[in-house]
């Protein structure tokens, strides 16, 4: 472990700026050193990253399938060290790293199956008619291709799946964008193990130099240097509010503006209607007592609004939960600076008028343990106040109160945006909420019934994003097979010659491809 | 014609700020007096279109179509009063505007039946496996669902095809979201008969009040206002990049920022190989001079800049298009600013050092009539001075002889983003330049080969859009049944009830739409 940069294939070390990472378990520093990238390094990331998209735009999807297949398998013969590594660096279990592995290495595979296949590209062919009065139509064929060099940053509580090669990367790759990571600083040696499964892949399946480049930062300089840099054409975020605006400011202030993609804050509101709190009061606590604590609540679909409406059920309800959630073991945070604005964010919530702290650990926990915290307020006090609405990121709740279904309705059309919804009922129950229903999903990316928001499930039918500020822009999704739609545009072909054509629109059809032949969905040749 | 706002289904004309479009056929104000929105007229129509999105957006498709066709039938219905007006308020002919009428009421019945299909929700289902280890797999449905109230900007070049129930309008109305359109004042009597047009429609089809609302404006304020509004969700413009970029970043900087499709300006790069100039020269000179002065050159995508090598060959090809491009009677401009704004932009670019007028229409011509003007630099000329890469909106074009192919490739690399480029090449000679070709694919929206980039088919196939600034966002076309796709976010069910789920993802498909049923298109039920 050098603690250097990749740019492209090559290590770099040239700055003077070093830090470390940190084992929130032990309380400790790791011990390796990470040179920060430069300015020079940077450009150069990027001017290779810019060449290499020249050739690897075209590079074809079965490539690009051994490539992603390649980076997989660099990762699993990676073996312990990475899951000491992840553990080392984010004080989650061995469980969890496993867990994480196993999503990233399928999102790759899933990836390079995509690209292999080949209909991603939702080729669209319409012939020409020379005789059409007035004018003849000419032959139109459209594909989706890629933007350019992308810019990935990690997520803190994601160190695999959603960092130096998790579901932003997999997806920019597969669509043909050359990547550079700006790597979390929490995980940089996991990043750099990652990055070097990466590079090795890339020099497996020859692909070009700069396809890929890490960069070390512990600040927040050389995101905003890659944010400016004219050459990148997109950028992917995973984190808080502040930190993708920050970036979406950046991007939209360029003399050449580019899409952001930023996944953000959440607290994932969950209405529990009276009829599924009268029969199964006690269970719903302790699933709830769960999917707040998982992964110490260090998930974005953690959830952190439970709505209901007042009733002794309700009252039933919050004592059901305090009991269990206090029940459970506290667990580490990331990192102690996470597990400090965890400590500030609950005792400014604890600080709002008129909450009340229904549960919250008592017993003495470890150094970046976190006491998970369970407090109540009415709904008159939660719509007067929105700095309830803000996310504790962390094993946090809050339950509101709200008089009756027209103040429940009220709250929902007034929160911000979120990625999920959950509604818990009884059968038959949600049909006499439909208005309450139908305001939570114009505010949400995902709606769940008697489930939790916790688990997100990689499927082409998952949409893990939604209105701002869950994302900053909720016609997109980062996690499933249409996340590839963040990187691509669509390309049209007048006229053009079919032996100039990419493959995807050639008349024969060589890659056998589902396309829209004049309104049919074939994959017949023309 | 009352000149008054539509604000929801009431007419409406509170304030004192007036205006009169202009007929620069004749040079002289039209009749009627419009009278500009006022902040309150602005706020109602946004809370209407607000409450209106609560029904609205649960429109069955079949209904949606109903809507759609029934504005096309109004439209038809206006008969020559509207093609008078159009005329009257743009200087253009009649066969124009009745083929843009055409366009306009095509467009209307192509997404009719887009959304009486239902398909293009792209529906997808991933059903459960409860069984399914270390996790059960939930159910996962989704659907494309539309975002909200849409604020549509008209073109002063498209009276009809791009404004009030143009292709953004008629896109969004297709999606589900309520639009508010924010006048062109040059065509403000065209637009107030179309939006009675809608409005009427609205009413025979019983939707809600709300769902269109028509805002007259001379100034930025009202557009302004619009863009700022919370209520507002997404907007979509077509005309100059400053107009766009400037609604763009008032967008951007809005608390929750908003997307913003505008299609701006683009001069629409065309390279002439050396062979073709060889072998085709006068007829290409014949079909650019048409091309370039087709609708007095108000199109965005007219061919601004016209690429070769340097050979005698493309000085032939300068006397020849010269010599054609004079013959052309001039015509008129759409209004007395823009044939001003004209005139500045040819002096402007008349005035560059090292550039050479080669034609200029020298005969007198009427007021508000444009003199179709031909320029030529070297290609050293035009990579050194970016005033020469602007667009200026008429029947004017820039020839730029290369020394090498080598200069051509950096040319066309350093473009700012276009809709269009075109190839003009003999059989087989296209292959020789495949750099240069990658280049172009790289900077446009669409590449034509041996034709003109004028004219741009309505089909699934085209891409009207581009890399900024042709567009704000190159994921995007402002033209086709996909531009629906603007409007729209993907939504997530999860473990849904089969009974709430909206029909689109019912197990029973009612509406035989075509899904990706866990991993495979099909219109079977489950």
């Amino acid at each position: 472990m050098t603690g250097k940069n990749y740019i492209g294939n090559k290590l770099s070390a040239k700055g003077s700026k070093t830090f470390k990472t940190f084992n929130p378990q032990t309380n400790s520093e790791n011990d390796t050193v990470f040179t920060e990238a430069t300015t020079d390094e940077i450009h150069e990331a990027v001017s290779l990253a810019s060449e290499a998209f020249k050739t690897y735009r075209t590079v074809s999807g079965e490539n690009k399938a051994h490539f992603l297949n390649a980076i997989a398998d660099n990762i699993m013969s990676l073996g312990d060290t990475l899951i000491q590594t992840y553990c080392s660096e984010s004080g989650l279990p061995e469980g969890r790293a496993k867990g994480e592995r196993g999503r990233t290495v399928g999102q790759l595979h899933m990836f390079a199956n995509l690209v292999k296949d080949g209909s991603w590209v939702e080729a669209s062919i319409d012939t020409a008619i020379p005789e059409r009065e007035p004018a003849p139509k000419p032959d139109l064929r459209k594909m989706h291709i890629p933007l350019g060099p992308v810019v990935v940053f990690g997520a803190s509580n994601f160190p695999l799946a959603y960092s130096t090669a998790g579901g932003d990367t997999a997806a920019a790759l597969a669509a043909g964008c050359p990547v550079i990571v700006k790597s979390h600083p929490m995980h940089a040696g996991t990043g750099m193990l990652i990055a070097k499964a990466v590079i090795d892949a890339a020099e497996q399946t020859e692909m070009p130099n700069g396809v890929f480049s890490n960069l070390n930062s512990s600040g927040i300089e050389v995101g905003e240097q890659l944010a400016k840099h004219p050459e990148v054409k997109a950028i992917g975020f995973t984190g808080s509010i502040r930190g993708g605006r920050a970036l979406y400011d950046l991007a939209s202030r360029r003399e050449e503006p580019i899409p952001v993609f930023a996944e953000m804050g959440s607290i994932n509101p969950v209405v529990i209607l009276p009829e599924a709190l009268q029969s199964r009061n006690e269970s719903l606590a302790k699933t709830y007592a769960n999917s707040i604590t998982l992964g110490t609540g260090q998930f974005c679909t953690n959830p952190g609004l439970i709505l209901g409406i007042k009733d002794e059920n309700l009252t039933k309800f919050i004592i059901n939960l305090s009991e269990e959630i206090i029940k459970i073991d506290p667990s580490c945070m990331l990192h102690p600076k996470i597990a400090e604005a965890y400590q500030k964010g609950r005792i400014k919530a604890s600080e709002q008028k008129d909450l009340h702290i229904v549960a919250e650990y008592q017993h003495e926990v470890k150094q970046n343990y976190a006491r998970q915290t369970l407090t109540n307020v009415s709904g008159a006090t939660f719509l007067k106040n929105p700095t309830l609405h803000q996310e504790v990121f962390g094993p946090y709740s809050i339950i509101v109160e709200c008089d009756d279904a027209e103040q429940l309705h009220q709250i929902i059309s007034k929160l911000e945006g979120q990625l999920t919804g959950t509604l818990i009922a009884e059968d038959g129950e949600a049909k006499n909420y439909s208005q309450i229903v139908s305001a939570l999903q114009n505010r949400v990316g995902r709606l769940i019934y008697n489930g939790v928001p916790t688990g997100v499930e990689v499927c082409p039918s998952m949409t893990h994003g939604g209105p701002y500020p869950a994302s900053t822009d909720s016609r997109f999704s980062a996690v499933g097979k249409h996340s590839i739609k963040r990187w691509v545009r669509p390309f049209s072909y007048q006229d053009w010659p079919n032996e100039l054509l990419p493959d995807e629109l050639k008349n024969e059809n060589p890659l056998a491809i589902l396309r829209l032949v004049n309104g049919k969905q074939t994959s017949e040749r023309i």
